[in-house]
């Protein structure tokens, strides 16, 4: 599998080092990413990526100087190069080269192509613990570059037989490291509006839940989360995943719940066909 | 001046990119710093800065694979090939490379030699504006890249005529981006002990002020700050920098205060002698 990845306009094979080290993305953690992959060969709702990857970058204050057209054509050529079915993309943006070290002068963009994560079938299936823990992410709305925290807990999770770490803070729950919170309680399906970023998986399974659930879109509290039926997680990589163990809380009887396989189903549904 | 860089046991001319696109500092904001300068040719504190260096890496639980005598002879090659009397380092340590984007394998080490900084020394002698900012550092105790609120706020900084940002929340202040504060009222000089970084250069005042000051290092209110007759910054490029307005708020009669002044004849002494 032949990876490439573009910077600044060149394309060039994956391991080659681009990066000097004056960059502010490096140096001072100035720097934000989105990250997607493809069914069928198609970019997964790609408008909604490049949105949220647009936001990203005018919140942190930093000019594309590349169109959303201009970057589908390198996707395009990405792709090609990587002679796979499937791929993942990510962004990454940062600050760009600065002498003081201080301030932006010209961002660099660069595009890395990626083989599929891999997908945690057993997990999808039987659910999976989590941890939580207390923080809330810097800048939530900005899919920023910092992930300090699951990076340093990595081995405790896996001393624990955690998958991931779920945030919470005065009393109310907001997301995951990489990927947002969903409860579900008699009929109704409840996901937090505040401190977290605005995954767009997320927003697939709202519009897919609509006709079958009652949906509330509000702050959650950690109380809550404790009362819920189920409780799922949703990514890109996640699909939906439903979380059946929060620290010592077993959620439900301990199986991944009836309802957040339906809307597994749904999503499956969903990608199957997508671009077809 | 032909400056130069050091990189995992390699020095390169200090343009050369030399950073894969998978690093986690890079991807994840996974790294810290530290950053010194010589005096008389000869780096100062060198054994504070690297104890700070060694703390943050523990930290992050990031090993360091070189040891301090093995760095120094580094640094003394990096600074004989600068041709220059006197020189800035910048360590970075990064989670290194990573396949799966999160698991630190092995970390990246990096030292870069700098030009000295711009001294300010107009701010030195009159006092400088800064603006109060609702935040506080993640980790404070770690010499971390996230410097993101920093770099987010320089336009308007710059438009306010501000030099930087003062960090205070729930009624405590701390630290500014990049340097400790300290405040005078009577012959009595404070200097917050929580949510900051400790800075050598703190270290060093601390000494100095000790036959001449009361010295307390404590918690600060926000309200103390309001009510100090001279308040001054110290970081490794700042030395001691008067500050002489907070947003709208006057520090004393708005002048560079007697008492910061002496302090920083007394830090100015010990640089000109210092390796003497």
């Amino acid at each position: 599998m032949p990876l490439y990845q573009y910077f600044n306009g060149e394309i060039s094979p994956i391991d080659k080092a681009l990066f000097q080290t004056n960059d502010l993305g490096l140096l001072r953690g100035y720097g934000l990413f989105d990250y997607f992959r493809t069914y069928n060969g198609v970019p997964f709702r790609w408008d909604d990526y490049w949105q949220r990857f647009e936001n990203s970058a005018k919140r942190l204050k930093l000019p594309l100087s590349i169109t959303q057209q201009e970057t589908a054509k390198v996707l395009a050529d990405l792709h090609a190069l990587s002679e796979e079915p499937e791929v993942a993309f990510r962004f990454v943006l940062t600050g760009g080269y600065a002498a003081d070290s201080v301030h932006v002068v010209k961002p660099n963009f660069l595009i890395r192509t990626e083989a599929l994560p891999q997908d945690n079938p057993a997990g999808r299936l039987k659910g999976i613990k989590v941890l939580p823990y207390e923080y809330v992410r810097d800048l939530p709305e900005v899919k920023s570059t910092n992930y300090v925290h699951m990076v340093l807990m990595a081995d405790q999770m896996k001393q624990q037989q955690a998958a991931d770490l779920l945030f919470y803070k005065d009393g109310e729950v907001s997301e995951l490291t990489r990927s947002n919170l969903f409860l579900i309680r008699d009929n109704v399906l409840i996901t937090p509006d505040t401190n977290i970023l605005h995954g767009v998986t997320r927003k697939v399974i709202l519009e897919l839940a609509q006709p079958f659930f009652e949906i509330q879109v509000r702050k959650v509290t950690y109380d809550e989360l404790m009362n819920a039926e189920e409780v799922f997680t949703t990514s890109t990589t996640k699909w939906v995943m439903p979380i059946v163990q929060i620290g010592n809380h077993t959620v439900g009887n301990g199986q991944a719940g009836k309802k957040s396989l339906f809307l597994q189903d749904r999503f499956m549904d969903l990608v199957k066909t997508w671009g077809k």
